[in-house]
């Protein structure tokens, strides 16, 4: 377990910081190193941290905790799954703490749920040492596939009523996961009437990546809609998704029923209202 | 001018690191101190930083920046005075950057803006040093008062359509700012068709300060409504405002015509769209 590099001691405390960014560094105070193994993708921990319980931490860069991973986590998922009005079957590409897979089983109607996961290391942490996020996912439904999502999209054809992209940040493994190309294979693997959904980074920090993917989704789908949620760990807390439809527009749901902490009814529609600067950038 | 103390140096970086947390440390990398000064209530400095450009520090704590003090500022502003039909008398408590002056003074039918601030130390280094935020205001509506708000509201009665307490947080000189007496008092310098709007903390952070200012309210005004945006600089991102109104309930606004970086017309309605964790903790 060779973890030093990412922690600073300061008397009996071990801190913990984040070193992605150059004139903004955010430390989180730790309890305990829970999990710590480098796979041949990335280097996974988990931590127990003090003020948002346990994480996941990728090369040092947190990923989610079990305080607000639920929120990145139910947005990226209820909100097209109020779009659709039958989705059976959905394809989630990464998505390795498994939040995203916990939240798609809420759904009666999905009948098959496959997940592409690179990395198999971070499954087997997440379920082990995070299940409040992972929720010790059991649910026959899933089908977990330890491959190349880019590679697995590009094979695929008139398969998906949803697909929901759940990368990490476009740096590394992840930077396919943002390119037009990747998109038009998501669009392929869609049904005819199937939509799909990406996370599209900070609109604050990376207003240039939210405005490239809302461009290649807007080249290759007849609707596309961005949205957003606010998510205390990452930089900035506002977080973007973009939306890309082939048919579906509106949200269909009239009485949301999922047991969530942030998802409402009244936020499947305010999600959609965005502050000027964002509908500035994508004018 | 004595700095040190809220200062880190690594090789050549200058970094200003907020301690007001004990478990999450955010550091600021800094380019330059423009201003530093102890005036009889706080520490104040103005600091030229990478990320963020110019912020307004008090105590080490960052209070507002010139790339998302506009957020705040716009926010605790067109919200109310797009609630009240005919708002000519406003009331600013607080707001020694002068950006919710700023904004106000963007409605003609405002005649008169009362800003009542204890620390001229601040409302000076602004106008000097942050001009991004305090928009170098000389309208002549403008009636600066360096005075205690809490002593100012208690004597004023029937007299201001808009109150708006823009105050920092809830410890020191602040505190009372966040009491039921003091929003009893706003209430009564209200005229009988008044409301009020209070910045009321992170509800991620601070939901018992969110859900207390949200109780005190509730057991004076009719109506009282919270909402919410995304400071990116503030700990979580995610900020509160609450509304305390004797009369007026909804935006009035058709189309939304200041102008605004963050405040949009979808965002006047979108605002008040809370996410369940935040509606579970008012029910």
């Amino acid at each position: 377990m060779e973890t030093t590099q990412y922690f600073q001691k300061t008397g009996n405390d071990m801190w913990l910081t984040e070193d992605e960014r150059d004139n903004l560094k955010i430390s989180y105070r730790i309890k305990e190193v829970l999990y710590s193994e480098k796979s041949p993708f990335q280097h996974v921990m988990v931590l127990d941290s003090y003020d948002f319980g346990r994480m996941l931490v990728l090369d040092g860069v947190v990923q989610t905790t079990s305080s607000d991973g639920h929120i990145y986590n139910e947005m990226i998922s209820h909100i097209p799954l109020s779009i659709h009005p039958n989705p059976e079957k959905v394809l989630i590409i990464g998505g390795g703490d498994c939040g995203v897979a916990r939240e798609v089983c809420k759904y009666p109607n999905v009948k098959e749920i496959d997940m592409v996961e690179i990395d198999e290391l971070v499954v087997k942490a997440c379920k082990e040492y995070l299940p409040e996020v992972s929720g010790n996912l059991n649910d026959p439904r899933v089908n977990f596939l330890y491959i190349d999502g880019v590679q697995y999209a590009a094979e695929k054809e008139n398969e998906y009523d949803i697909i929901i992209v759940d990368s990490s940040d476009p740096i590394g493994p992840a930077e396919q996961l943002f390119s037009k190309s990747f998109y038009s294979h998501l669009k392929k693997a869609l049904k005819e009437d199937g939509l799909m959904v990406c996370q599209s980074q900070s609109p604050v920090f990376h207003l240039d990546v939210f405005k490239q993917s809302h461009a290649h989704l807007s080249s290759l789908f007849p609707i596309v809609k961005p949205y957003t949620a606010v998510v205390p760990t990452y930089p900035g807390g506002l977080w973007s998704f973009t939306i890309g439809s082939k048919k579906y527009e509106n949200i269909h749901v009239q009485n949301f029923d999922k047991e969530t902490k942030y998802v409402s009814q009244d936020l499947l529609e305010g999600c959609f209202k965005l502050p000027q600067f964002i509908e500035d950038a994508i004018k």
